[in-house]
């Protein structure tokens, strides 16, 4: 089991640097996952692979596998959101030219590159492998949560709902932390995470009873000033991922919590008939359900994610919510986190 | 995606009568499957299979699998509980055996019957079903859960903990509601309650990021005065569970909740650092979270499970909860649900 955890959830990485594989998407959205990666970890990356001109670019060096090799990197990362997650059929081919010439791949999609027989077996031939971020390793043996304490501290993201800076944020106290001279760790719950970070768990493929005890083995025991920075998945008031967010605040046991926030958004993302909870709303459930496994958790700031307002009006808002909250608020993009660092006292 | 709604719960019912198979246990609890089918649904079971004189009898006919066949009997049931959920592999043999008798064969194990692979080709050859009632078929395309409110009327049990009678109180409220002539669908949540009602999902198995989805299709659009009971799992406070709960109660989007608990439990079972919630605080919490999804949401009543009291102890017990909390409180096994289902208004 602690082999299986470590096998899992960071130890064995996926090696690196990466060639970015953007496929033939020219609509920036569809590249979210290589963009993050090419956000957070340039120095991963050493190239863009892309199929056609009109492919959109991230203004990497364009090269194909083989090139690719020959520049030092180990491992293809198909970056590109499709359709139901799936790896379109002429994809294998692609896949195929790239294990052969010595690259391992690994995927974010539904779709499991190791699941298709060709792939398998051109991988086995080649000897090199095949990474599915998302779900478990096959014969990964997931275990129900014990809800024991655990030494170091941690702390996680939480939203109003999703897509609202959840990933961004724990990775920018992360790397504020860290600047700070704090021993901190990110830790990845979803595809893009894993694939920055180099390990991690896709928790929203993680079967229900074990969600919890999954979310423990992903944040271990650690030393008295460690933090782990647990990126947070949903929204405790989502009507369809709220189970995932409980059971991610319950396997946390966070000792601090960041409520992710996008101004101005006033409806559940797709979901026109619910209301985004206001942000006292957000941090007294939170609060009243995390206390459960560690009475000591609190709310150590907001971050509003601001992209859609002017400086003046961005300005305006962070005031008057930390004015509101009493607490730090942050645009983790335009002022970075040290606010809510601060406020942990460190 | 209607079709696999139908097919995974409910309207392609597993054939009945059933025999129910007891293996060779000798102690009743690892027969809690067969035992509460029988407990349930006398009128399906046409007799018990044991394998030595030794085995726990639950005071059927015995009978092999040629003479259940002439007795009319359908579907083995595989009724026990065994180590980790395991098949032990000279049970194959027995699996094929009914088979080829001409019994379709059910099991509620997390080993599934359909992936062993001598199993899968005897029932092809013989034309006879595998059943692996834990786990959605294969095939089957969960979606998320929508938040959008249905027709018809629900009532969830939920738990102060795990085993502390939610199964019970729901099958009692659907046959004392059936009593009064109300249109009324027990709906299983869990292996024991499918084989018992002959449909349902184990949502305990289903990935979580769509559980709440899959409960909304376990419960679908009814008739106006139609009640659908769902058995609860879990409990909101439970370290290792709790995500299941807020699934299965977001997906439910119960108008009422009955709470179940065990006069006497002080901790979660197998977790002794985990106190016991107060009722009040356990309807608190199922309302706060429910009403996301069902503002109209409300308690019932308690379900007492007093088995462990005296008579006396009982009495005052039932009478003491209702004063404290002023909803009425009843232990099914003793008094019947009819003082909950009153108070619904029926």
């Amino acid at each position: 089991m602690a082999d299986d955890a470590r096998v899992a959830f960071g130890a064995l990485e996926i090696p690196r640097p990466y060639l970015l594989f953007l496929g033939d998407m020219t609509d920036p959205l569809d590249q979210k996952t290589a963009a993050g990666i090419h956000e957070w970890r340039p120095e991963w990356c050493v190239g863009q692979y892309r199929l056609t001109p009109e492919t959109n670019s991230l203004g990497l060096v364009d090269m194909d596998p083989e090139q690719a090799v020959r520049a030092g990197a180990q491992t293809m990362v198909i970056g590109t959101a499709t359709f139901g997650g799936r790896l379109p059929d002429a994809w294998e081919d692609i896949v195929i030219r790239a294990l052969q010439a010595g690259l391992n791949v690994a995927s974010g999609l539904h779709d499991r590159l190791s699941m298709r027989p060709r792939l398998a077996k051109v991988a086995a031939e080649t000897g090199r492998k095949l990474y599915d971020v998302r779900g478990l390793p096959s014969g990964f043996n997931p275990q129900v949560g014990s809800g024991h304490p655990r030494t170091g501290n941690r702390l996680l993201t939480v939203g109003t709902d999703c897509a609202v800076g959840k990933k961004f944020t724990a990775l920018s106290i992360e790397r504020d932390m860290r600047a700070r001279g704090i021993n901190a760790t990110f830790r990845a719950t979803g595809q893009t995470g894993i694939l920055i970070s180099g390990g991690g768990v896709a928790i929203d493929s993680v079967v229900s009873d074990f969600l919890a005890g999954v979310v423990e083995l992903l944040s271990p025991d650690n030393q008295a000033d460690h933090w782990d920075v647990i990126e947070g998945q949903g929204s405790l008031f989502h009507p369809a991922y709220a189970a995932v967010s409980l059971g991610l605040l319950h396997g946390s046991q966070p000792d601090a919590f960041v409520v992710c926030h996008e101004a101005g958004r006033q409806e559940v993302l797709g979901y026109p008939d619910f209301a985004i909870p206001r942000l006292e709303e957000c941090i007294e459930l939170t609060v009243a359900l995390g206390r459960r496994v560690n009475p000591a958790i609190r709310c150590a700031g907001i971050s509003l994610n601001t992209a859609s307002l002017s400086e003046s009006a961005r300005t305006d808002a962070l005031a008057e919510i930390e004015q509101q909250i009493g607490l730090p608020c942050v645009d983790p993009a335009i002022n970075g986190t040290g606010a809510i660092i601060a406020n942990l006292g460190l």
